[in-house]
């Protein structure tokens, strides 16, 4: 029986700084950022205003992201963390991570508007996050497969679809209920439409599906 | 019995330009502009060069449109025109209007990476289109419910699902689905998801829900 690398996930603390200390300060520079961009949105925020805030200065706030596309897309990476640490599940990503995620969002509208704006913008396949995203969906998508293939081989995907139908429309209903979400918070609700659909289209709980 | 101003549209062409000459220009401009749009995205896109594309003057083309922006809302506005004039269809929008739109977009993916860019960025309250999409998606949401209702009514509508969570929920899967597209021509299909939705949602063809 071999350990894998993921087991000893703790011991590589150093991969998003050089010290703890800087480690912590590149924390507070995504936060702060994070926080600008949800007030004034991705076209007004100025690094110097995310530096002031983390209390660095510019110069050295230009050290750890050098540009302000550097600076959102790893305040997007840190949103995607969440997801993209299952993509390796053994057997795919259990497809009630993607409702928790949609559960948890409602707390951060500001990031779900940049998370929207860049994965439309980066379509483009000119633009700087292009292949993030192409990845980021692909892995997505491909894991959300494989979990639900076990439904499908069992006969518990409802008559016409796929584990591939179902995992491409599971996600993007939520892609396009999120939006929806953002110009009408009170009449939309994105878990609670995931959790209907998941009911409409896999025939068993998913607690059924988790097992190995 | 009264004549509605719909009932009489033709009697109003003057609306897109003050000429039939004006309105061609308008729309040859419209053209270039979804051409070059689609080519360089929006940021990289020039007045001058969509001026002369249909040979007008720079000054002529910021007659009819001062600004990139101006210019851009047009195009989208063109392209959402075939589903806005079902708004106020009696009975509502058919659910099969929407599924023809998602099939004739497979044939124009640089508008459709312009609508999510344009659909996502407005979802900020001070982005100059945030009023137009606000009011375009409670319209769309709107008039497709409507016409759910009828299915609702009737017991057509499969367990735990009402015409307004339908109704957002199909929408919500075409926008995600169109970006998912974008990413991945070959392994997604827009419109047969969609129409797997349906009829799994809807427990009657849709043919029997357009009859009055």
């Amino acid at each position: 029986m071999t350990v894998s690398a993921s087991t000893t996930g703790n011991a590589a603390p150093e991969r998003r700084g050089r010290s703890p200390k800087g480690a912590l300060k590149r924390e507070a520079i995504l936060d702060a950022a994070l926080e600008v961009f949800g007030e004034v949105g991705l076209h007004g925020a100025s690094l110097r205003e995310i530096a002031s805030r983390v209390d660095v200065s510019h110069q050295s706030l230009m050290h750890y992201f050098p540009t302000k596309n550097e600076l959102l897309m790893a305040v997007l990476r840190r949103r995607d963390e969440r997801l993209r640490r299952h993509f390796s599940d053994e057997g795919g990503m259990s497809i009630g991570e993607l409702v928790s995620v949609a559960k948890a969002n409602v707390r951060i509208p500001g990031l779900i508007e940049l998370y929207n704006m860049a994965s439309a913008e980066a379509t483009n396949e000119d633009h700087p996050a292009h292949e993030y995203y192409a990845e980021f969906y692909e892995n997505l998508i491909g894991s959300m497969a494989m979990y639900l293939s076990r439904a499908e081989e069992r006969g518990f995907l409802r008559e016409g679809w796929t584990a591939k139908t179902a995992a491409q429309a599971i996600l993007g209903m939520m892609d396009g209920l999120q939006l929806q979400w953002l110009y009408d918070r009170e009449n939309v609700n994105v878990a609670e439409a995931m959790n209907l659909l998941i009911s409409t289209i896999i025939l068993v709980p998913l607690s059924n599906l988790d097992g190995r």
